[in-house]
């Protein structure tokens, strides 16, 4: 696969969505084709999936949950992904199997393994190219997030111990994995943040082999 | 747990459900509290996973497929099954992880040994203590189906071959696990088909613990 895959992850209301939004702008203007999607919810199949998964009522078991996350991850990655990928495109998106790992494997205490090893079968083992991490305290990323909509899906609701570990286990995915992950402090100017990824993303495009 | 798991699996049109419904009466009789439940859809959030499986058009990627019902699984048995079994109740239920490792493991293609680690991973490692196989001929269940509603679903609209596959998986899977299964020809009279299988639960029951 030609192509380049850039994932964006961290707590709600630190800035992957405006991130991936000026990232996608950028490299269109430098020519390269982009495709910019998110999970849950990056297909038609997806969309239903992100429903049930946060804005159902009532009890979810926790393996159901990280189940369904998997259903989404293997369809999406099977039918939008890979196939982007393999055109030599740019997938830009806006959480990945991090989010499960931070999520499912350590707020809901499914273990950080067994969640990783779900999600590779989900996804027959694709990993990203570069993951930009929005490091944020969930305090602070609450009350952007209460700021702009004032509204809360299943995960956003949860403790602030459940976004506290959710948060230190992301910092500990990035420390296992510094090639693969940029950390960003969310706290900086935008402009800022913006001009760190992009000269991360511009060092591997010029290690892109010839011809992608 | 004091209660009994029973599972009634194979085909479509082979008689799951007319069983189900008459070894829940018989139960009954005896005094039993009998839970009577199936996959997928055997909760409220099962509901709308069968629907997406079952009667979602288009493409489904085999690993989300598998997943969903995986997902079904996991709050089905967390929710309504271990409750019962822990109650001392019979949960006599149409489907478990047999269907699952034919239908996606075998019929998909997914590979038997890793749908069934994925179930008893949703399931939390729960077997039933007896499973009914009701074997057909697919030409015949599709017929009887045909004759009573007349239309399909995602997974009884599939080809010969693939319904082939499935009952030969079903047929392995007994004869893997022969103290675990009883093996229904179910081109036999419905009387003497319910009179098998009551004489093999009423040997269970008998073997329970006093006081279960």
């Amino acid at each position: 696969m030609t192509g380049l895959f850039i994932t964006l992850e961290g707590g709600d209301g630190a800035g992957k969505s405006t991130h991936s939004a000026l990232l996608e702008d950028w490299l269109a203007g430098l020519g390269q084709t982009v495709v910019r999607t998110r999970e849950p919810g990056g297909t038609d199949l997806g969309a239903d999936i992100r429903e049930l998964v946060l804005h159902r009522k009532g009890h979810m078991d926790a393996r159901a949950e990280a189940l369904l996350y998997a259903a989404d991850r293997a369809h999406h990655i099977a039918t939008v992904v890979r196939p982007a990928l393999e055109r030599g495109d740019i997938v830009v998106q806006d959480r990945y199997l991090d989010s499960s790992i931070a999520y499912q494997g350590r707020g809901r205490e499914l273990g950080a393994d067994e969640v990783r090893d779900l999600s590779l079968w989900a996804s027959r083992g694709l990993l990203p190219d570069l993951t930009v991490l929005f490091d944020l305290d969930p305090e602070e990323g609450r009350r952007r997030i209460g700021a702009t909509r004032g509204t809360y899906d299943r995960l956003e609701a949860e403790s602030k111990d459940f976004h506290d570990a959710v948060r230190s286990a992301f910092l500990g995915l990035a420390s296992a994995e510094p090639d693969r992950f940029l950390v960003i402090d969310a706290t900086q100017p935008r402009e800022r943040v913006a001009e760190r990824i992009r000269t991360r993303v511009a060092e591997l495009l010029e290690r892109r082999p010839v011809g992608a």
